[in-house]
């Protein structure tokens, strides 16, 4: 960490500022130029935050040498982490193909559908039994009955299973009932449900607020890496920028630098960052290409009448025909798609 | 709202949809156009959303006529909501002044500070207790110490506490021991939270979410709303853009912009848009003749010390120079800011 | 265009804009609600600005039916535009190949690496003669010099020319020195600009505004085909948003977005997205898989000697070896690269 | 400069960068720290810029102590520049008020509107002769017969005159008929116009692209004063932002952080932010107090009959209730508005 300091700073506070970061146990390596002094921290910076030293009149720049994470950091852990996820591998050369309803909605509909993803070639199922909705007079989803439904799934069909918590209070449900945690993209710094997670060793799927940058995003992996949990799956899903065409911009670049950055796997959700069906082919096929670990896809018997998000669906027949490209270019990527377990029953 | 039909639509499914939206309970007010048919549902629309019409195939358009939000809206409410805060008036031409620590450090800084805040011409006192930070190895807050600090601050000088709450797993203890409920910027779209403090009569202090547009905030309040609970303050505390000269970019716009969508207060927090010092107080001027509803200031006796946020904190002295300037300026807009009430020991 | 009239509108008001509606030459339906009147114009609204209406008193809000562009327009011309550059066929199936330096530096270096990037796959050749540079102190380009540069380059190769003209006043030389003239970001409104080149018949590559709506994108092509000139090629190049990790967001959905609204060509330049080198090769497969119809991709021989941008470019090594995924890819596509002519000395 | 060089970074290669630098005519400060090295430049770095160096494989950072602007910062011309426009003064505690019609009309409609807007406080006059529309079938200016009626006006009234020049080739009529000239937000990095413009030396009035950052908007002015013209004047007219709720997003905060940064004057122009009639008077006292050097408003006599932008115009009644509010403010802020000089007939 490099430490600016202002032109006007007089010797003693330039001596208490150096003091004070002593203390904090770093060793300092001070540069008096003609025109100001640079001071250089050596020592773990990943403790400390940039603000730390903002708050000196006499500072005006901090500048990271060291990225304030450490556990998702891929410095420090150079090969790529591969992750079970109910017996599926993600990460690394393990491609994840997660698809399923917005909202559950019933039993009947759910098994059948779970049957025709995993024919199709999905290997997780996903399904949303608590819901956040914008609206509070929207359908807020069916609660821990959604649960039970996506395990009738499950055993059906093998497919472990992804579904979003919005809240603390339902932790031991969900640890209980599901293979994946997710959380929202408006939870991704909600810090109280990031250290309950950290303190399970289930598999979290990080959403990617919607304006949040990726330090940000790395620093809510740190939260949950920190209380000890390692499984966590980054899932890109559209910023919010200028641009109203779309439902959010699909930031694809975010693929290959969070795989430079950390040695997690990142999984696309071309659905939330469309917004729109009719481009979830060709962006869930550009996510593979850009190197991803897997796809999160919104898949629904029959759009129209789905409770929530109908419009960001694709039909089973749809989802079959992408599959098709999609099992192309994974295998051109060097990455297999592993199946579910079977369930004996 | 209206309804565009696509070009292709055959009438069997305009048919569907029209008796899809009548079995809602919806007037239907059909119009075959030569190019295309549009439909005007009549009725109330604020508890329907725009995906819910979206999802069809031959939907290619859904205009609102009507707000989705309706307790928050003015149009139903056409008087400015005054709100009663542990004793001072907010809303109106009544301006609240709150100021105090980013978080609570220990006992005597607090009642000191809290004693100079009033003799400024404070009349609230705001200081956190739980710190949500972007890193888990940053300082998070004092917690429940934090709270009966502020309390025993409340005791010496009658201001009433603002504070704020980062999980419905510590709401007891806030409906006892704050008389502001501050819901952070991260939390705006935390619905679970915004249900529970629905169930609560306590003001709370709304901030925007970094990326929320002006109609998801007024959605955010109407959650807490529909919950029974009227007693809502928004906080503009600027929104994430492009620009990284400043921290945030402060949308004074929101100002007048919230004012004439909805009846509730609006206050303004320079501290956090700006994040750094000498942007505060043209800042809070500026909010002033804006319109706003009141300020949040971050105030620390010693800022280089201080445990968070210390960079964009004034001291009590700049905060004293700075209330001269608004006692003016708020004189001007034809506002009081009523002092707090003398606690009888 | 469909017109909301306000609550408090008098009849007399609502008359005078019926009127003057009808006097700009639509036919007007109008629709008096329980609770407010609606007012539909029926007619070619592409000529009109939603703020021709908007300025009136009683209006609060416009919302379009029909799209305000028509040359660009796919509904008015199914198929995809096929585009002659120098003799290579871009749009449709033709799949373009444009890669160069930064900036034209010396006629040896120039001829070599457009004979490089011949032989690894490339039919057009970008160099830069004219530099748009942030700073008044950076290296603005050879100017005309690098335009004779550029031709000698293609005399050796065949390969058509791409160069950005910045103003005016060179329009003339361009006209007679490139096959395709293309228009810099900065300058995407630069309507004056615009007016000239639809003067001209040549190829265009319009580059998408760092802040602009794909809208205001398809609106400066028609500003350019209004004036009689077609050949009009999209180029993304990334959008700006808060994310600071890369230098511009790589919008990829707007390759299927403006593949749906019109039908000219859009290729993709990773390079000014990412701003960085590592990121390119993953972004230009992506792009190929997203149905872009080419790419743009800065290559030198010696990017850390590179005038500008050698931190953005890739070897001709690297290039050649991106060529053999990009050529793969293409033909999953069922597009295929046409080669550029041979020129006959 | 600092410069950051990578972990793997060999001996010969750091050398050799070393060598580079010193040959660019810079001294350099070289640490080796445990971890990695850093080297410093000592001498006069605007004129080289961030990426200069970052195209070097082993460079990883490049952090600038020195702001890469020269003639436009406050470093080096501590006082307020003070800019004669036309013989009123505007900067430092000159408050320029400037107001009129969006387009110019006619010669009757601008001279009777401009000896209102004089009555009213202003003292300089706004008019567009020259239009830059996003839609090229929209009405484009009156031309050079709107810069000849602007001079009516003047003659009339004493007002000068501000117009925007849209392209180089109108120069010289702007040069001989206006006071101030306007550069627009979309050219605001056209810097083929700002070079010309730097070798006169009208005023200029230089408004902020939609999502330029300040640091550009500074390199633009820098651009001016590069040729020798000092007379720039900053306007701020909103950025573009993810809100939609108002046109754009009025960057309040851009007053004060220019102010620091720059010795140049800016004013505000809050009709262009907001683009809606109602938020401009709160706007306008808002800038007054952030600190700003002056207003430009949209003012027109019959705004539903306005040729462009009439939803954000105010009415002359109107702007003169705004004046008493700013007259005051402006006081209160210790400035004081110079009337424009009388015209001898």
């Amino acid at each position: 960490m490099i430490i600016h300091v202002t032109h006007d700073a007089k010797e003693s506070e330039v001596q208490t500022l150096v003091e004070n970061i002593e203390a904090a146990g770093f060793k300092v390596h001070r540069s008096d130029g003609e025109r100001r002094t640079i001071i250089g921290l050596i020592g773990d910076t990943s403790k400390v935050a940039d603000n730390d030293f903002k708050k000196y009149r006499i500072v005006d720049g901090v500048y990271r040498i060291q990225a304030p994470y450490k556990k998702a950091n891929r410095r420090f852990h150079e090969d790529d982490s591969v992750i079970d996820v109910g017996g599926v591998k993600v990460g690394g050369s393990n491609f994840m193909v997660c698809a399923g309803p917005c909202s559950v909605e019933n039993e009947d509909d759910t098994v059948a559908l779970a049957k025709q993803l995993k024919e199709a070639g999905a290997n997780t199922l996903r399904g949303g039994a608590y819901k956040p909705r914008t609206s509070p007079y929207s359908f807020q989803g069916l609660g821990k009955e959604g649960l039970r439904i996506l395990n009738v799934a499950k055993q059906e069909t093998g497919l472990p299973v992804v579904s979003e918590l919005m809240g603390t209070e339902h932790i031991d449900d969900f640890v209980e009932m599901v293979d994946v945690i997710q959380v929202g993209a408006r939870n991704m710094q909600n810090f109280d449900l990031l250290k309950v997670l950290g303190q399970t060793n289930k598999p979290v799927l990080l959403k990617r607020g919607m304006s949040s940058t990726i330090q940000e995003w790395l620093m809510s992996a740190e939260y949950i890496m920190a209380g000890g949990n390692n499984n966590v799956i980054f899932c890109e899903r559209g910023i919010r920028t200028f641009e109203t065409a779309t439902r959010n911009t699909l930031d694809i670049q975010a693929v290959p630098v969070i795989q430079k950055e950390s040695h997690l796997p990142i999984v696309v959700d071309p659905s939330h960052a469309a917004g729109v069906r009719y481009l979830i082919p060709s962006m869930a096929k550009s996510a593979v290409t850009a190197g991803a670990n897997g796809l999160q896809i919104e898949v629904h018997q029959d759009p129209e009448n789905a409770w929530s998000d109908g419009q960001q669906c694709l039909t089973p027949a749809e989802f079959k025909d992408l599959m098709q490209h999609i099992n192309l270019l994974v295998e051109m990527e060097n990455k297999t798609i592993e199946q579910a377990p079977i369930i004996q029953h």
